[in-house]
């Protein structure tokens, strides 16, 4: 039995422009079930007690629902919320239903291959450090666009960066009072700039965001994989 | 006709060790044949008179330049070169029989899944501007280690580097003529230190580097969607 009380943000806002497709990613089929049920279940195997708040936008907030009823998530297991214009705001509305002493995972939707094992490191390592962010390492060669052109980075300091990002909720709901700026690209970043150090942990490979179709041939096959 | 000879560098230098496997990536064997044949084959099938010099590890030549013959490249279709130190020494070895005139692609033997059209579009874009390198925008944030922890870069400014590098062949074998230096991660940052700007040009999202297990899973499924 944890001493706090654990909360997931799952924000679903994408829209499904670059999946040559007019339904949001997170609604897309993956399998016997849709790409954000599979990321609730993640959460719901990790460790029941999580309370789930999904962000969706305004205009699938009722196909939304009615999707995750249809698959066992009702209004019950999962508290909805609207999004708003940015991630920062969608966030900060999900954080609104946060109570201060929890600790608080954010997530996108669409990564649906998370494993019960990053759920529960993330929620340790934040109960431990107030924040864990999970990194994995690049692959490949990174450049910086510069004013003259662009400059390559160190590979070995570039982390990349997925979800959850877990943190003290305290911290983050202090952290998302500030005023949204462009540099706020994740949660990290925005308590970065209360002037708070992150502390990164491992990720996961496999913890792809689906983006484009690729992406979703991919996570089939390793589900697959993982059921047999 | 082109005006200037084309010469593709392939280098297989990878050990192996992340793919849970004692034979190198390159070697793998992916639906019919290895991953280095397919790579060979897209550079081949772009333009059969692109001059294809393999680098192989001593330690792998003679295995490697087995592997390619059984799959039609034997020493009068490729050039086998044998691969120094580290990757930068590769490369050194591979241009050294390569002439001052001509236009050179640099690329990693496992990535295999290149287009044609990625080929070509490199060899012309190196030929009107010197150096042409693929790149793709980033689907994550990425942070970068600072000495006191890490901080967010602005994901809009990040550029994921891929491979084939291509480059007008006088100005990169004047780049290597330059001391080795551990900031030397791609053939890039090699002419950028000689203080030539890299022009940038658009790569692929499915031109991955064959790292993990889960590469192979996916490279597998994205060319049998090709064949059919």
């Amino acid at each position: 039995m944890r001493s706090r009380k654990v909360f997931a943000i799952i924000v679903a806002g994408g829209s499904g422009s670059r999946m040559n497709s007019d339904e949001p990613k997170q609604f897309i089929s993956l399998l016997d079930k849709p790409v954000i049920v599979h990321t609730l279940d993640a959460f719901h195997k990790a460790d029941d007690q999580i309370k789930l708040i999904v962000v969706f936008p305004e205009a699938h907030m009722e196909y939304g629902m009615q999707l995750l009823q249809k698959h066992g998530y009702d209004d019950k297991s999962v508290q909805f919320v609207a999004g708003g214009k940015t991630r920062f705001h969608s966030v900060k509305n999900g954080l609104s239903i946060v109570p201060e002493d929890a600790v608080v995972l954010v997530h996108d939707a669409v990564r649906c291959m998370l494993t019960q094992e990053l759920v529960l490191r993330c929620i340790t390592n934040a109960e431990n450090n107030q924040s864990a962010i999970p990194v994995v390492m690049s692959r490949d060669s990174i450049r910086q666009i510069t004013e003259t052109g662009s400059r390559n980075l160190m590979r070995n300091e570039i982390r990349i960066v997925q979800t959850p990002q877990a943190f003290d909720a305290g911290l983050l709901k202090k952290a998302f009072l500030l005023e949204y700026q462009d540099s706020f690209t994740d949660e990290a970043s925005v308590v970065q700039h209360l002037g708070h150090e992150i502390a990164l942990i491992e990720g996961e490979e496999a913890n792809i965001k689906i983006t484009f179709p690729m992406d979703l041939i991919l996570a089939e096959k390793l589900l697959l994989q993982r059921i047999n």
